[in-house]
């Protein structure tokens, strides 16, 4: 073994690699949730119906119910007069049945009686004592929410996978369910390696810097559907990040590191994936973020992203998140996420390498983001990226060109 | 007093009413949180740079240090050769000083020695022992990420309002920033009454049903920016309402109630509010959602929605969701929720009152919703509603239409 990168991996075949090793070390896996507590939380299998609902033959307004036949004929000039036999408020019902001529009195969302098909409405009649003057006729089936008319008993409900909304909760809430299988959020740790970062007990000094991708990496696990459990720095020292490694191995599903992945000094990552693992990816044609590291650990995955900000969010993005997304049971890529846009100057690529280039949205307009590579304010100021393939030296001005958006608000 | 609605209100004046209610009773608070816990959170102030990024002149790439007019005419046949004085690695500092004929050895990211005004990178130099064989000639500033040039200091780094996403918390992180002042959430609290509705600890029994809308619409509050910190069912009686209102709004900013509006049988809220309070507007002319009451207790709203899941959530979109919104720093309606469709058929509407009619999207048709009222189907089924103006009694198959969407995914 050594420092150098193993045969230098095409982005679809890393995609197809990174894919297959997702779906071979792990499954999606279910957790109870409070439905109260549920919101955009992520079905975890079909939701059949438990009970119809309405669960009975339901009022729609405050009224009378009766026999439809016995409002025929009947105007404010000629009411039928009906003879009200018990009162039923919401909540409560009447076990007396109704016969010809007679009615009783009820509330919305109470129960329709026994021998009713139909409820006139409280503002078309009158009441006087026990009888009811009915003024005007009313059909069958008048203002009676059919048992199991919105949902039947034993019918599919909520597919898998369905994200949950208010309305998906309410649903949920009317057949009395409280709790409900999610998909569980892969639990991610993140690790910063570098000499030059500042521990979180350090004092500034020169030739130092604050790190960024604990916080970043973190959040955009996050965002994709992960749960972040630990962050962590560590010096450019193999014991350190070794034990740290280890550490992250027991607390999360997958290990992402940054840092300490080039080929070149401080090149730790892949000397302790190698002692403790396997490398199966160490290099990517692509720019940024080739010296990208996949290896597996335990039966887990852990990743090695450039150290550069920028390039560790962008293969983050493009590489890690779509599969963290799977396994939290959303879509791989979220359709609207795509936008198409006018380049609004031209943007050149190196020749043999897939190259993802950050732009800024503005008016359908995609304005190529220039800096400094390490620059973080470019991805502050981007809205997503355009890929470049890798036999392309050039977009130019004008050009109709794809944008990946970063952002899901 | 008594029963009988206040004077009914157009929407929008109900609208400016709440709205103004909402402006004198509310202004946002703020509350510190942790930025690596700050997904999705509303910057509360803008935030300036207080250090310079980089924070000095960092090595882009591995080399050396040199001065450029040290290079000019090398090449690989006719190398230049300088004195290597020093190595310096990231994280660390030289303090030794380039001189004429001199270079130091460098990691990138670790700071440019004095004296230095380029780099020349490894794959162009060769180091023998103290001797550097240049190879290549390199322009001034050549690899150099001069201090300040990503982020000055003392510059506006982002503005207040600003949603912190994963690249954004990593601007901050690079600025050494832990805590965040960001918008809090305010507390909405729920209840619903209605004898008809079980509560936890009832069993089921005939004419009761499960309550809908404490889940939907506490999750709802939460889809706007809001905290949803206490539900409670309660039946319809004048004490229990009255104890339970005046509980939550020791718990939170906002009581939202649902149920017992109707100027009808069982219409405590507004009795309560009258008593504890002052009922500010009570009907709206808009369909559903017709007795929608808005009062005020101890200088906090307390919002009464109908009883009917599908008007409560509507009415709770329409006339509260964009106020909360606002008070948690986000815009009150978001852009990319008003979608363009055509209408798939006729849609009818009562003259004389707004009417919200719920539909579903397909390949840009809007597809209209046709069920009982009180379905909670329909809700789940729809992605949106339509505005109809009072004054409208159709809108005819094949119009265009303005859909508002419910969900934010």
């Amino acid at each position: 073994m050594g420092t150098e990168f193993l045969k230098i991996k095409e982005v679809e075949e890393a995609n197809d690699i990174i894919k297959k090793l997702f779906n071979e070390l792990y499954s999606p896996k279910s957790e109870e949730i409070a439905i109260e507590n549920s919101y955009k939380k992520v079905l975890f299998q079909d939701i059949e119906s438990s009970i119809d609902l309405p669960p009975f033959n339901r009022s729609l307004k405050d009224g009378f119910a009766l026999k439809s036949v016995d409002t025929f004929g009947a105007s404010e000039e000629n009411p039928n007069i009906l003879k009200c036999i018990d009162s039923v408020e919401a909540g409560s019902f009447s076990n007396k049945t109704i016969n010809k001529g007679e009615c009783i009195e009820i509330s919305t969302g109470a129960p329709i009686p026994e021998g009713a098909d139909s409820v006139a409405m409280v503002e078309f009649s009158e009441k006087e004592d026990d009888e009811v003057f009915i003024l005007k006729s009313v059909p069958p089936s008048q203002d009676i929410a059919i048992k199991g008319s919105d949902i039947e008993k034993n019918k599919l409900l909520l597919k898998k996978k369905t994200i949950l909304s208010p309305d998906k909760i309410g649903v949920l809430s009317a057949q009395g369910i409280k709790k409900i299988a999610t998909f569980k959020n892969p639990k991610i740790s993140v690790i910063s390696t570098g000499n030059e970062l500042l521990k979180d007990n350090e004092e500034m000094e020169y030739g130092k810097i604050y790190d960024v991708n604990t916080n970043a990496i973190k959040n955009a696990a996050i965002s994709c559907g992960g749960e972040g459990v630990a962050n962590e720095i560590v010096k450019d020292d193999y014991d350190e990040l070794k034990s740290s490694i280890q550490k992250s191995l027991k607390a999360s599903d997958i290990v992402i590191c940054s840092g300490g992945t080039s080929a070149g000094v401080g090149d730790i990552l892949r000397h302790v994936l190698d002692d403790i693992g396997e490398v199966i990816i160490h290099g990517i044609s692509v720019k940024p973020g080739k010296p990208t590291i996949i290896g597996k650990v335990d039966g887990k995955l852990v990743i090695g992203l450039p150290g550069n900000p920028v390039s560790a969010l962008i293969i983050f993005y493009v590489f890690i998140a779509p599969n963290i997304r799977r396994l939290a049971g959303l879509n791989e890529v979220e359709k609207s996420k795509i936008a198409t846009a006018t380049l609004s100057k031209r943007l050149h690529s190196s020749k043999g390498r897939m190259q993802y280039s950050l732009v800024k949205l503005e008016d359908h307009l995609a304005i190529p983001i220039i800096k400094d590579s390490g620059a973080i304010t470019s991805l502050a100021d981007a809205d997503g990226y355009v890929k470049i393939p890798k036999s392309v030296e050039l977009i130019d001005e004008g050009e109709k060109v794809k944008v990946t958006l970063f952002n899901d608000f």
